[in-house]
């Protein structure tokens, strides 16, 4: 071991972004990382290669304040916002580690996640030295495990709690129940709420934000926008917590083209999240024929896609489907399966009751 | 202030990616950001708008292990490299920045900067609590203070050595006492050595990395490849160092966009890089012309700019400058000055001859 790299580090390893190696599939279904099935339309394709050809320039910096970008998304956020309210980031995994920095950072505290979650908090807190405090969610819908949350709050120096609403690799949204213990939590408490799933639930906190300021929410073009390829994410909160994260940014975190395509996103906002409505009615449909499969516990989901448990190894069915060409993940003790195309979906499904019958 | 934040947050400032605004200005002369003065030729603008509107899925994540990148980037880097010794960053600030994470963080270490020099290192060693001791350069030559530097070594807990070869904004190419004295260093102390103007340069010591498992050479794709917009740096050192850096990369950092344009880029890196000549040839005149200039002290130059001093009030003269459309960098004491196109020199001169007289 090089003697100059923080001794902590031999313990863990980096985070691998392909979980095995699809590259000798051809055209696989790819249900496993929750995108949007739908590339943009052509006539949008064209749109931002003409913006490309004629009005970025390869080398220059990107606008490093980003403001047009942060105008449109506050004004897609709520009439309550503006742009001081906004920050952006290389994807929202940029955000998480802001946060992390700006607030836990050389011991001044812990995070709280509930497990299964969106594992980057964990692995981002670890890189950063962070300890991450972990309660259980109940093995019947979910929920957080309140109790345990609470004593961990009592007994622990939390200074962040990560949450995701709805949850994955889990689906659900959080309760009333969950909200309230969230509103209850003092003010030396940062509760970030990550909404990546926002345009498939249709639900949000954002409404509540100027009232918590020790509230953030975190969104992202990645999902229902279909611009995973960029890699731009947003939080929303209080001017003085994004401050705080604009002193964290790299200063030009994000390249010109990742800026056009976002504002173009927004801008045609109405047509690309049409596509929303018939994701959510295949998520129903997928649900019902899921439903007859047998060993295969499931649970309702407001996100776009499916949460499933089994007495089958799992390890074993997903290598199966990915053979036949339909990758789904393994995760959480449980399996999570994107919706996609109506195609995707039937042969997914075919290819499930195969493998389980 | 926000409980949860950071105490010594309040200290600092975000780094301000524009000094002053520039948006009311008409087509100005841009020669404060060390950019190449070319954007991409437009039958390389016209591939990438066909790769974007062909290859990329805008709705799917990138392939984030890039590997054929970091196999074109090994072979650019010398057949000495595999993809082994490569990592990359959103631009070379986020391997900085996971450069400190992997070695200080945590109280681990302080890192060391001979200034002037390249302000991100210090900047975001204090977004991550990490002290930074600095010692001073030459005024007649912008040497390190190699006593100062030593001596630092011998007293304090500096665990990272960041050095620009050539400097930023003095523009000098270390010396062979300096590079002595960087081998003299043990190997417990990782020295950085960026090499952001290395094709300018025309100088590197990559050819002694594979000796030096505590050297690490930092480049990019920002200044003489023309790609700034795109936000694409990169690693070169020891596969264990790597591994490090691979462990604190955001799993997704780059966009497709980006990947596509760095990798055409080197494919296409014989033209690209034939205007380099006509860079170094203009920044011989420009020289020449400048030492006519009363009140002005110039240094030779191995990058695309050329620092001067002057008893002037510089933030007047930059400031004169710009409203006549010809930005120029007040910082360190002098002036930075970017080699731009011959017309943008001359006008820059004539400007300049104008201020100063």
């Amino acid at each position: 071991m090089l003697e100059f790299i923080r001794s902590d580090l031999a313990e863990f390893a980096a985070y691998n972004t392909q979980h095995t190696d699809n590259s000798h599939l051809d055209h696989p279904d790819r249900l496993d990382v929750n995108e949007n099935p739908y590339d943009l339309p052509d006539e949008l394709k064209q749109k931002l290669a003409w913006t490309w050809q004629n009005e970025i320039e390869s080398n220059r910096y990107p606008d490093g304040g980003y403001l047009a970008l942060k105008d449109a998304i506050a004004q897609y956020a709520g009439t309550q916002f503006t742009n001081s309210n906004i920050s952006v980031g290389n994807g929202s995994d940029e955000l998480i580690r802001s946060i992390l920095m700006c607030t836990c950072l050389n011991g001044e505290g812990s995070i709280l996640v509930a497990n299964p979650t969106f594992s980057m908090y964990g692995i981002l807190a670890k890189t950063l030295g962070i300890p991450v405090v972990s309660v259980d969610r109940s093995p019947k819908n979910f929920e957080i495990d309140l109790q345990a949350a609470q004593n961990a709050i009592d007994t622990q120096a939390i200074r962040v709690v990560f949450v995701v609403h709805p949850n994955s690799p889990t689906g659900n949204a959080l309760t009333s129940a969950e909200i309230a213990w969230l509103k209850s939590l003092p003010q030396n408490i940062l509760v970030v709420i990550d909404e990546a799933y926002f345009e498939f639930s249709q639900t949000t906190l954002a409404d509540q934000l100027l009232e918590r300021p020790n509230w953030i929410i975190l969104r992202t073009f990645s999902k229902a926008f279909r611009l995973a390829a960029h890699r731009v994410g947003y939080a929303i909160a209080h001017p003085e917590m994004i401050e705080a994260l604009e002193k964290m940014r790299l200063p030009f975190n994000l390249p010109s083209f990742s800026i056009a395509a976002a504002r173009l996103a927004l801008a045609e906002r109405d047509s690309l999240l049409e596509v929303v409505s018939e994701i959510l009615e295949q998520r129903a449909i997928v649900y019902q024929k899921l439903e007859q499969l047998p060993n295969l516990q499931l649970w309702q989901s407001a996100a776009n896609f499916i949460y499933a448990r089994s007495s089958h190894d799992l390890e074993q069915l997903t290598e199966q489907l990915r053979q036949q060409r339909t990758i789904i993940r393994h995760t959480g003790g449980g399996l999570r399966i994107t919706i996609g195309t109506p195609d995707e979906n039937v042969r997914m499904f075919d290819r499930l009751k195969n493998a389980l019958t």
